[in-house]
């Protein structure tokens, strides 16, 4: 452990409950062979804690076959593989202009090269998407729509539900980002017609970084994004078709994933519903306190509103990159300043110039450690009157 | 640890040595916090540890600057960022029979999509390719020769230096799969004229699964595989020009590339020189132990050639996964059976029907595992006589 008061849980949580840790120790000292790479013992139990994994995910997000869901490097390998893998040339997709750039810049990667049109959703200032915008944006060649699940600028949620009925009407396929999400607000897959779910296994899973994965809708299939050895039908030229090897070529991060596995039964045990009430207070009192100090703007929800436990602000006459830099060097606690990878967003929200400090509170934040990262701001905030 | 005796090396090496797991739980005690997505300073201890894993890969395979260097998955992702990221439609692209389902599975897709021409060199009964049948199987629009290291199923070594000096006088581009050499057997991209080299952290460098990388050179720029954020240059719509970002979007396995970092200075400690030495001097005694017991094949280097620590084998009247099941099951030895993701050197070795054996041996085999393995071997041939 160390000293820091560490408020960029956003960006991967910190720390990990103690049985992740001990599960990734355990697979390397006892039996990290390489799973569905031979039939040993070790091999073997490689194999069942992947699937182990993936049951307890399946468990979370309402996926009916837990070989649905295959592992990826992290939330952007995911969506790379769900966006590119699916569209066609030719095809509409529609995503928020909160998405973050492993939505964007692979959307207009695609948009460059000529294959796709692309349509941007406005917010409003709370970071709300309209479901009519959406209804509005449809158009006879929209076959894919990309939501963050919660804009990881200003932790606003998205009616995904809504917007899943929407798109199963319109016949169009919903992608949803749960990079701020996944372990922290309730996903069902088939209830909300998720059709693909893109999550990282770092952040509210509470596992290892070098994690994540993507649920894809039984009824679809993929270009795969990787093609390679599978140690299933080794003979065969094609990637094959049987999942989850068809998305899950070359050799996965199986003391990572052991973790992850851990980090999930964490959030079992506690429930999202427990985390999110938690992680909502924390921002209650984070930003009830911020309003209280002069001259301090918050981007997104207003108090009382729900939302996931980011709280961005910006000091009147600061740069953000500044009070993030005064946050660490005087007072220990770690945040993150600048543009968060959601350029759009900020430019909405009025912030590109200074982009914004963001302070994100997960499960084991304290409450004293909300009134220390106060008392910093308000101090800070005094030298830029 | 467990009491199983590890023969599949070559899937994954294994024990690693303990630094790997001290500083992969120290990063997860300590400081995992998201390298290059905060200026505090868990991101900056973080940023610092891939660095210094960057730094300590280049210096083991000869690279000038550790930022043309990039994290991946594994090296399946390292191959088809480099296979998918070079080449250009109407390209010629050669590579031998020997080569893993992560190489021929991207170039048949690519030949399918009819995107690129592809041909395949045969490799002699030892398993190696003739330097002359490269040079007829170049052709004026040849962009790209993939070539393995060392082969999965039969440890033989290609002559990729010469093979590097060809591509250069010809204008061609090689790949070199370094799954089974990285670690094990020299290599300097510099005096190798090797382009682009994919290589694996859980094999001979020892590091743990979910860990791998590709070295691009400096004057290649390659469409990136994966678009996403890179902590970098965030208000751009495009993937970012700047080394390693350019191909590292999303979080990377932090604490798998600290461990990985460990297993690499090990290498560098003992050096490469020595670990060939040693994993060879292994494979002689087991190849002259097994070339005693009537009715084994072994393919691939005859003894005293050189190699690396993979003996493939076959019983006489015996499938090959019947053996390793009994070795497993009896014995508690493990090996891997089948056809290693190889076709293609399995219908030129003749084993297409049985598949093989595999007992690879690592660093740490010791001579009395050897000898186990033999005499079980050697019981379970009197089964098939």
């Amino acid at each position: 452990m160390n000293d820091v008061l560490y408020f960029d849980q956003a960006a991967t949580s910190w720390p990990k409950p103690p049985s992740v840790m001990e599960a990734m120790l355990q697979c390397m000292q006892e039996y990290a062979a390489n799973p569905g790479r031979g039939s040993h013992q070790m091999a073997v139990k490689s194999s069942r804690i992947l699937f182990e994994a993936r049951k307890n995910l399946a468990k979370l997000f309402g996926v009916r076959n837990p070989n649905d869901i295959s592992f990826a490097l992290n939330t952007t390998h995911a969506l790379n593989q769900a966006i590119k893998g699916f569209v066609k040339p030719g095809d509409h997709v529609i995503c928020t202009n909160v998405e973050h750039n492993s939505v964007r810049r692979p959307l207009e990667d695609l948009k460059a090269k000529g294959y796709i049109e692309l349509t941007y959703l406005l917010h409003d200032a709370e970071g709300n998407v309209r479901i009519e915008d959406v209804r509005d944006a449809l158009r006879p060649n929209t076959s894919l729509v990309v939501v963050n699940h919660s804009s990881n600028l200003l932790g606003s949620i998205m009616p995904v539900g809504d917007i899943g009925e929407l798109c199963k009407r319109h016949g169009a396929r919903l992608l949803v980002d749960a990079a701020q999400s996944a372990g922290v607000l309730p996903i069902h897959v088939g209830d909300m017609n998720i059709d693909m779910l893109a999550f990282p296994g770092h952040k509210g899973l509470l596992g290892p970084q070098g994690t994540g994965g993507l649920y894809i809708h039984p009824d679809l299939e993929l270009e795969p994004l990787l093609h390679g050895g599978t140690g299933s039908q080794s003979e065969s030229i094609a990637q094959p078709t049987v999942r989850p090897d068809r998305y899950e070529a070359g050799t996965q991060n199986t003391p990572g994933i052991a973790g992850l596995n851990e980090g999930v039964k964490f959030v079992l045990g506690e429930t999202v519903e427990r985390i999110h009430k938690r992680e909502w207070e924390l921002t209650q009192l984070l930003m009830a306190g911020l309003l209280e100090i002069e001259g301090i703007t918050i981007l997104g929800p207003k108090l009382g509103q729900n939302k996931t436990g980011i709280v961005s602000f910006n000091i009147e006459n600061a740069d953000s990159s500044e009070v993030a830099f005064i946050l660490d060097q005087s007072f220990g606690i770690a945040v993150r300043s600048g543009y968060h990878c959601t350029p759009l967003a900020h430019e909405t929200a009025g912030t590109l110039a200074t982009g914004a400090v963001r302070a994100s509170v997960g499960y084991f934040t304290k409450e004293a450690e909300i009134k220390t990262l106060l008392e910093a701001v308000k101090e800070i905030q005094t030298q830029y009157v």
